[in-house]
């Protein structure tokens, strides 16, 4: 039993929490006025790249919510920039020189967290010491597949149809730009690790773009990869699959211990695809927020009941929380799930 | 048996085609150097306001590909227009008052297609005209759902929030403006099918954004609604379901001919789900057109499997051909299902 675990942990586990845990994803980020007091002084990418600031936003939805995890406040692209690529965001990631030959990609040096990213591992060190012990803190890169996408288009885009060219064009170049991206994200997650995150969560957010043989061959094998080489972390490993509803067969034999999943597929189905051997994380719309509160209340019990009473879920939305959600609407979230759970 | 009727009309009827029809969404477009010259020399609105052009590009592919089928080349926003809502195309519709109130949704005036988009309807009469007797012409709508996303955002966008929140912040008003575009599809399409058109197809491109429950409620009673009304024309009825691999089961119901669905979900599957009594239309990933000659061939050969050799299939890809496609891969793709079909 566990007490004295924190329920997110216990939940990771599939052990029985003493309540149902709950966070947000993008809880840190545009929709709490204390960040955007923030962002109006400091560009995102100067948040990302200074410890203090990054672990004060981290904080910032700790304080106001009684949230059962926290997650590093960065982006996916920041070991990317690490590694010498050059990027900006405008708003989203722009990448000045689109990688696509097997020179490009031979050339991509290693990633060495402790001396290209220092301050991400800073703003966990500083993270830690200001949560309660109750709120373990989340570490977490890009999948493999998700940031080939941004490196092979050069910006995001609807289809990204320069990417999805690329995996049949040049299948083993993609293939190899995979195994690079997996064994970087390696680097930089046990890194987060041994600084101090007790979970580590790898983002697809852009799964949805392939078909099940595609996924297989490119996105799944690199996340096995990445995935068996961090077992020896000891943190559980949470694989977040956007867009997801054809590929959970495919995810249920992937070594992790949650999966994270967008709100198109009821969770009863996924946990009947997935077995009791992982837990799953989701997956509320985060259109829902902005309900009625009863009818909020509503669509909430309806993720938990889909979830069911077997130890091992997280509730989460289904995808990041949007900008001009209410803050407040948070708050009856948090309590309802907590009370209801 | 069907040695007169055209291979695409005997498979959306499940009868067993001469050969395996073929055709392609977005077939006329700006992967076409013919499609170029002439956008060169007039702008979008323009080539879909006006039957002469209109009529041209749809005819297009049709003198350079052996194709089972044209689709008029159109917009899913030009009834809109002629409903008098004001909206131009950079290059995705933006429309200059988002509707989101009930007192917008009751001031739309009904469609008179007649009156209101009569180049379209005599478009379709000169495409008849032009068309050889084995080639059956598409007509089209957007799914209310789809249409309701546009003018309730203004634009598109990713998430297509504006839109989503409204399904659970107003709920009855989402389901009024949804009966009222529903109608005016009807209308529309019903008026393609007099003018000549032999097929109607309603494209719900967003399908992707909502979960099984919304769907049904919002998404899939519109469509029921139209489907019911177009039943006496005559004509076989086509749903296309972009990003619908958790929605099957619910279109499994719908009372349409073929359901087109997107490269994400294997036809075996889709199939399964939807029963013996629906035909289906799909699926090559678009950017398997990217590949080798032998990988686009082995690609096809997979959906050819995947679709079975049961009566009711209609080769497709499963979204829009991408702009930047090489018109000799398109070539080499049709003469492969033709052979192989």
């Amino acid at each position: 039993m566990s007490g004295t675990t924190p329920a997110f942990l216990a939940a990771c586990r599939r052990e029985k929490p003493a309540h149902r845990p709950v966070w947000i994803m993008r809880q840190a980020g545009r929709y709490l006025p204390e960040y955007r007091a923030l962002r109006a002084k400091v560009d995102f990418a100067a948040l990302t790249h200074t410890a203090d600031l990054a672990a004060e936003v981290t904080l910032q939805p700790i304080r106001r919510y009684p949230l059962d995890a926290a997650i590093l406040f960065s982006d996916i692209m920041t070991p990317l920039q690490g590694m010498g690529i050059d990027l900006k965001f405008e708003p989203g990631p722009v990448v000045a020189s689109p990688i696509r030959t097997r020179a490009q990609i031979e050339a991509l040096p290693a990633l060495v967290p402790e001396r290209d990213v220092p301050f991400v591992l800073e703003t966990i060190r500083q993270v830690r010491s200001g949560l309660p012990s109750g709120v373990p803190l989340i570490g977490f890169a890009g999948a493999p597949f998700t940031l080939l996408c941004y490196l092979v288009c050069g910006r995001p885009s609807k289809e990204f149809a320069a990417a999805r060219g690329f995996l049949y064009a040049q299948p083993e170049d993609a293939e190899r730009l995979l195994t690079v991206l997996a064994d970087a994200m390696v680097e930089y997650l046990a890194a987060q690790a041994a600084a101090g995150a007790q979970a580590l969560m790898l983002f697809e957010s852009w799964a949805g773009l392939l078909a099940p043989p595609q996924f297989r061959r490119f996105a799944l094998a690199a996340v096995r990869r990445a995935a068996a080489a961090l077992r020896p972390t000891g943190v559980p490993l949470i694989y977040y699959v956007n867009q997801g509803s054809a590929l959970m067969e495919e995810v249920a034999g992937l070594d992790v211990d949650v999966v994270g999943v967008d709100w198109r597929t009821p969770l009863s189905q996924v946990r009947r695809t997935l077995g009791p051997g992982k837990a799953v994380q989701g997956n509320l719309d985060p259109a829902a927020l902005f309900g009625t509160p009863a009818e909020l209340a509503r669509q909430a019990d309806a993720v938990l009941e889909a979830a069911g009473s077997a130890p091992g879920h997280i509730f989460n939305l289904g995808h990041g929380i949007w900008p001009d959600t209410d803050p407040d609407a948070v708050a009856r979230l948090i309590d309802h799930v907590h009370e209801r759970g």
